[in-house]
């Protein structure tokens, strides 16, 4: 596996911009993707403004992924294959790519508390399929709180479980622990995206029903962890 | 809705016990079902020993059914659609059905941290098709660990999530309250079962990677709860 910056692309939306902000408070490196390197700048300066010092930059999508270690994918689901697409040449042998996309109903028209069906599973299983060999796909933070994620003064106060290959689960997994209140949890094979992906369309009908703007997250009960 | 005992059918298996121990423990009527009259006698019996004084009978299935006011369907997967068919004269209008089945892939000789696909969407949807008109369908109870639950003297630390119309969902929230450390969730309409069924199976990969014999629960974070 890859040394490198983590690189969020889509880092200009607000769970991308979320976690920016959250790994840089940590001390980590980060390289802000977007389709327009305008866009990825100004996250970039509005991430260096709420957390002095950050080592952070605003790239386009394709110049954040080359040099980065990690890549979390953080676009809306309808955009997952061709933001793949577009990054392909760009990826290398040992990156890992993170998939958080969520296939909501949202995405065709339909509400964001339904969801829709992907014929290789799951988002996290289409990007495995898009990605070019030995490049690691790994499952997670897709139930985690964009509000809350942002709102740095907190701790967020959710689990992330992590699917995908053991290696690169367990550097991710470590990932979560940069951020206070983020446990990664081990979700073993990557096929158990379908079941995590679609705990968020549960999350998001719970917030609407309990009106928590927040956003409500989830923690598993009874797991040994440190 | 019609008051009566609660029947568990199933009642002899590990979870099934386990509800009606703790429904018992509260001080609610239970009317334990099984195929077989002898087994739910014995079923029954030791309910009594472990919780003394419980209002607790053991019956055939349909006998259970027919003096019940809420029937929890707590049988292997692969049994709902038979229990149902043999049950199905016995029910009423105004009765409430609960659900707690998971289309473990188990069920085919697969592993239980597997899920197979149901054409109705869920277990909970599939007992939704097969019941008389006027009956009303809830999911619930499909994440509790039996061991927690028949483990009397602890806390069961799980959240429910309810699923189906809006009364009867209140009805059965109302009836996760009376055993300590289970909290009812207002979980929506009842195609949320496909998502609360396959948590399941993630919780049982969980219990089998971390080594947690009791069972993993689920708590969800930021709800505002009584």
């Amino acid at each position: 596996m890859r040394d490198g910056p983590i690189a969020i692309l889509g880092g200009t939306g607000d769970q991308g911009l979320g976690l920016a902000l959250r790994f840089c408070a940590a001390g980590r490196d980060v390289a802000i993707g977007s389709r327009t390197l305008e866009r990825a700048v100004a996250a970039a300066e509005e991430v260096r403004k709420q957390v002095p010092g950050a080592k952070v930059a605003g790239l386009e999508n394709g110049d954040a992924t080359a040099r980065a270690g990690v890549v979390i994918l953080s676009v809306p689901f309808e955009h997952t294959a061709g933001t793949l697409k577009a990054i392909r040449e760009r990826l290398a042998p040992g990156q890992i790519v993170v998939s958080m996309g969520v296939p909501l109903a949202s995405a065709v028209g339909d509400a964001a508390s339904r969801m829709i069906g992907v014929w290789q599973g799951s988002c996290a299983e289409l990007v495995a399929a898009l990605v070019p060999d030995g490049v690691h796909v790994v499952s997670a933070f897709q139930n985690v709180s964009a509000h809350r994620l942002q709102h740095l003064a907190d701790p967020v106060e959710c689990d992330v479980v992590v699917s995908g290959e053991k290696e690169p689960r367990a550097r991710v997994i470590g990932l979560c622990a940069l951020v206070p209140g983020l446990r990664g949890i081990d979700g073993g094979p990557l096929a158990n995206a379908r079941i995590v992906e679609s705990i968020t369309a549960l999350l998001i009908g719970l917030n609407i029903r309990y009106r928590v703007s927040e956003g409500i997250g989830v923690r598993f009960t009874g797991v040994p962890l440190p």
